[in-house]
């Protein structure tokens, strides 16, 4: 039978998930696909964490398994570009197999990555480092190999998911739902990757460069978190059909790839929109086969491992065939643009005093720059400032942000910043 | 470059749809995958169909084809289970890559097939037998192949879903849709196999068999199709919160694998439920990953040419290889087992007289065979029969099929035979 011996690089919560699976799942593996997967060496930053929990020799020098010669695979789930990039580095030089679920990785370090493992032919697979159990690498690969796609996007941070879908339904506010999901081991500590959008942005930067195989990088991407959203917004939305979720969003035509990241309005009859909690879900259109999604669990030590264990079968049966061509990383790259002259739509919130004819003069500034308005909304108040809210029809970029820049210097009847959310455009 | 050559047998719809998407993907797929994709003949049984669309040699003797030494691969698209059949077997017998989309071949003739395929080391590829553009048998090896599946369930057939899609919307009759249906080219002139559960039963049992690595069988399924079905039944279903689909559902436990196709009562906040259309939808749920789900078009020329497609790139990168471990279809016999003693949920319509207590003398009925109502509709009628329509709570099978018995055999107020149909259970 076919032996293939991996060294695991960390231990943490989606580590410890993968020895259990291994453990349940070696015979299967054996029977299924001829092939033994001998677990010969365990890296982690504290060894004594580890003890009676493996009979796996356990080892806090990383490089000591990368540069060893009797093993074909390296798992990495260290997380971070420091020791894990130095790592990966050197397990691609030493012509090793690599699985990682490191989507900062990829996403900051790939370009210096892929180039050693195309030399090498050290296959890198990361099926668990884009939306959790959803297997949407292997998708993009090869169960969809033939399509031209014309828009891949998602709900792809599950944190930012379960705070969204806690605001909502428990009428929480943002710092009371991100100390939720903080208890709950959804966030970090310091959850700057998560709500700001950075970690969404990584993820689609690799799903677009995927799709399109054209190469998208991080740094060509505009990303906007959800930190300043309140739930009075996220209640308004709803009260109009409408539910925001954080969608990463690539969308390819002639004139480039253009990808984003930030809070949208998505029609509570989109599918996309009934994906809640720490969810995931990966929606795209190609030219042959239309639309589709594909749902799942986007984080958690199980599903990830899980993720990471049919990485390890696929690229096990894979390991030692000189005759199978190895798949690319290497894109050219592809040209971004900046968001075109498309006609887009917002939900705008104005906060205003409470006296008429407010409205009167929103709706000028917004008419004056051919911005019509879809529907208004204003509930009866007791306070200052009151709440008036707009959903319009589409206009350029460039004359929604005339007219805010416009209404926010208004100050005889605006009170605060006027809150903007786009809606999802035709996808 | 390698070169990978084709023999094409059919060239209907979604034939000549290959036959387009292989022109213009030609250059793409020799740039990603290294191979040159090489169309040798095309069998079909009117070659003068395809005068002037195509300079490939075009022949009526299927067997010349598949007999042929220098092609490597064989693309099965006349369905059906006579020619299909005899074609795919001299096909893999002569050692060929064989791929299909054909699920009635699989259905019932793969126990034959496997083995030929087994011993002689042919591949056999059947992307597009279910579920149309949905890449499910890709996820199912390879994406999620470390999942245990609990569950397997889906809408696997685009022409029921379109006609209840239909029935719904426009609260058309059943025959009304169908007629549209067929206009359309989603129903056959016979549409028995898409009405009455046939085709759904198969790719059930195509997607049990490769979800749980068991065969099941479809002598073992239990089919129900839509034909009986009535809008009052969908218009009240969904006035109550429910939507019918016709599920194709495989459910595994310690006592065996239970495969069924049956019109279903989906919740509306379901994921199920919101497939639409000739849409497809395959919804599972693993120990290790919780539940996903993946929606795309389940019909129609060019999405079920580029499932096609791209198996025939995935195999064509496997071809040759002698290293690499071919794919298992030969699984050992699922134990079967009819619906167990699990509580089920049904909606009922009683067609009744119009006199007072007749409601009283069903619930008594339901009520001695321990079934409680969960609720009740029943509308004002000027004209018998009466519409009464239960949904209950849960109730073994057994108790809902003599009570049913009893009810309608009570002449004096049961006008028509009891419309009983489930409500989708905990998956």
């Amino acid at each position: 039978m076919k032996e293939v011996r991996i060294g695991l690089l960390g231990a943490g919560v989606v580590g410890t998930s993968l020895l259990q699976l291994l453990d349940k799942n070696r015979e299967k593996i054996q029977r299924h696909y001829g092939i033994n997967l001998q677990l010969t060496t365990i890296a982690t930053r504290s060894p004594g964490k580890l003890q009676g929990k493996t009979n796996v020799p356990v080892t806090d020098d990383v490089l000591s398994v990368t540069n060893r010669s009797d093993i074909d695979m390296i798992v990495e789930l260290i997380g971070g570009t420091d020791v894990a990039y130095k790592a990966v580095r050197s397990a691609l030089e030493n012509g090793k197999t690599v699985i990682t679920a490191n989507k900062a990785l990829l996403s900051e370090k790939g370009r210096e990555l892929y180039p050693i493992s195309a030399k090498t032919g050290a296959e890198l697979g990361y099926e668990a480092a884009v939306a959790g159990s959803i297997p949407i690498i292997r998708t993009l690969r090869d169960g969809l190999s033939s399509c031209e796609f014309e828009v891949i996007c998602g709900i792809l941070n599950g944190t930012t998911n379960f705070i969204l879908t806690k605001m909502e339904q428990e009428a929480w506010d943002y710092s009371t739902a991100l100390k939720k999901a903080q208890d709950l081991g959804f966030a970090e500590a310091d959850p700057t990757f998560d709500v700001e959008g950075i970690d969404a942005g990584h993820k689609i930067g690799l799903l677009a460069s995927l799709a399109f195989r054209e190469y998208v990088s991080f740094a060509s991407l505009s990303v906007k978190g959800i930190s300043d959203l309140q739930s009075l917004d996220i209640q308004s939305a709803l009260s109009l059909g409408y539910r925001i979720k954080l969608l990463g969003i690539s969308k390819r035509s002639s004139a480039g790839v253009l990808t984003k990241v930030h809070p949208t309005l998505v029609p509570l009859d989109h599918p996309l929109a009934n994906v809640m909690n720490e969810s995931n879900a990966v929606f795209y259109k190609t030219k042959e086969a239309d639309s589709g999604m594909i749902t799942g669990k986007g984080a958690g030590g199980m599903p990830t491992a899980s993720a990471v264990l049919s990485d390890i079968i696929y690229y096990a049966t894979r390991l030692g065939s000189k005759d199978i061509a190895k798949e690319n990383n290497l894109f050219p790259e592809a040209k971004a643009f900046p968001e075109p002259d498309n006609l887009v739509r917002y939900y705008l919130r104005f906060s205003t005093v409470d006296k008429p004819g407010v409205l009167a003069e929103i709706s000028q500034v917004l008419g004056r720059h051919n911005i019509s308005i879809a529907s208004v909304q204003q509930k009866e108040s007791t306070s200052e400032p009151v709440s008036v809210i707009v959903v319009t029809h589409g206009a350029t970029e460039g004359e929604f942000q005339k007219s805010l820049q416009e209404i926010d210097t208004m100050s005889t009847i605006i009170k605060q910043k006027t809150v903007a959310i786009r809606l999802l455009e035709k996808l």
